[in-house]
């Protein structure tokens, strides 16, 4: 007979899955990336320099340039820790994950320091039940309507500090600890909070094998939870990270 | 009443969508993008520049720097026709498609110039049925096991023309007015045979508003039909193609 200790094994061991919702829709979770688009301190916008032409051979194309964590794009395990998981190595079964949406944007827009918390976690858990296993755990902080002034976006201090939402340490390690996730996002530039010096969601989340994707767009047009998420992660060999498409099946 | 006119109106107006099979797993069609994959005659590999270092700062990231139309990578339609949709304005519900795989390895392993023809694509149907509406159709030519011989997948000759399997132009625009497939793809560098100097499948295809995916990976891991597929579309504004990751979800 299985005491309360099994039972409590036993459930976290075999969640429910979530049900499975008739497709009606792709949502696109990916900012058109310009040069215009906000990049972290001491990064270089992304740069496109033609080399075909359709007049001369019947084709266009260009050359294309960035660092890697640019735009809307992945974070790979390596990006943090040494020797880590790099892009092209990621498990392709986690590319495709149950989403989930931790909505913070009345915190944030009162506060630009605002992190997820475990609180909220439990909160999103109260109204829609356990966090699927193997989700994909965004943030939406409403920080996107900051792009028509991109400098509102990063937020910088007179001292250079950026000031925008991310999760905080904790929430990230008990994501990793309690709840299986294969990776998380934010629509901000960085997992953290801007003004977390220690980097403790990305130590936290990288330093774990799990993935992190920034600067995602129209979080607020997907379901807080029933929609799967599709990671574009790029493949590039030994890479970091790169941009990224990112698509939502609601 | 309906005379045959009519029903074969409606036969075409409402076939039957592809049964929906429980999800298994998720197939990666991608190449891992490194500086050995071959390129089109003329291309620059790939690059990788490290910009960043885990010693000083704590995170490190590369500047990459490519061609649109490297390794696995889409063609918009602006690829081909100047002012054409961009890959930042492919419609994004495209992206998601049912996959179709037609596979000519056999004619390919005996003819280098060999070409998916309007007789395939009728022979597909009679194994599978009716093509799914807005699908996406990707040739198998087996050209994949040639990139253990860079040389031997462009396959030049000694004119320096490439010699590998495509569309036919008829069958790319027969696809495109009979089939509504939203795009097409292959396992080699071009939607085109190598041997055809007109591009008749890239204009048939971007000609019609169709994106292309080339270079498609693992082509023979997944079913003939039944699976789905999604094409992780670079977003940058304005290119006319770029290295995409693309999943089929079986
Ligand atoms: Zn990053
Ligand atoms: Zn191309």
């Amino acid at each position: 007979m299985l005491g309360l200790a099994g039972l409590t094994a036993l459930a976290v061991a075999a969640p429910a899955p979530a049900a499975a919702a008739p497709r009606s829709g792709v949502v696109d979770l990916t900012h058109t990336l310009t040069p215009q688009l906000p990049v972290w301190p001491g990064n270089p916008p992304m740069v496109m320099v033609p080399v075909a032409w359709h007049e001369s051979g019947g084709f266009g194309q260009f050359a294309l340039g960035y660092w890697e964590h640019t735009g809307t794009h992945l974070d790979a395990p390596a990006h943090r820790i040494p020797g880590a998981t790099t892009t092209d190595a990621l498990a392709v079964d986690d590319l495709v994950a149950p989403l989930v949406v931790i909505d913070i944007s009345a915190e944030a827009a009162a506060d630009a320091d605002a992190v997820v918390t475990v609180a909220d976690i439990d909160n999103w858990r109260s109204r829609h039940g356990e966090i699927p296993e193997r989700a994909f755990v965004a943030m939406y902080s409403g920080w996107e309507h900051r792009l028509d002034r991109p400098s509102t976006f990063l937020n910088l201090d007179e001292r250079g500090t950026p000031h925008a939402p991310g999760f905080s340490a904790e929430a990230a390690r008990y994501l990793v600890e309690h709840c299986a996730i294969v990776g998380a996002g934010v629509d901000t530039l960085s997992l953290d909070c801007g003004a977390d010096p220690e980097y403790g969601a990305h130590t936290a989340l990288l330093g774990a094998g799990r993935y992190g994707v920034e600067m995602l767009a129209n979080l607020a047009a997907v379901p807080a939870a029933g929609a799967t998420v599709v990671i574009g992660a790029p493949k590039h060999a030994g890479g970091t990270g790169g941009p990224c498409r990112v698509l939502a099946l609601t």
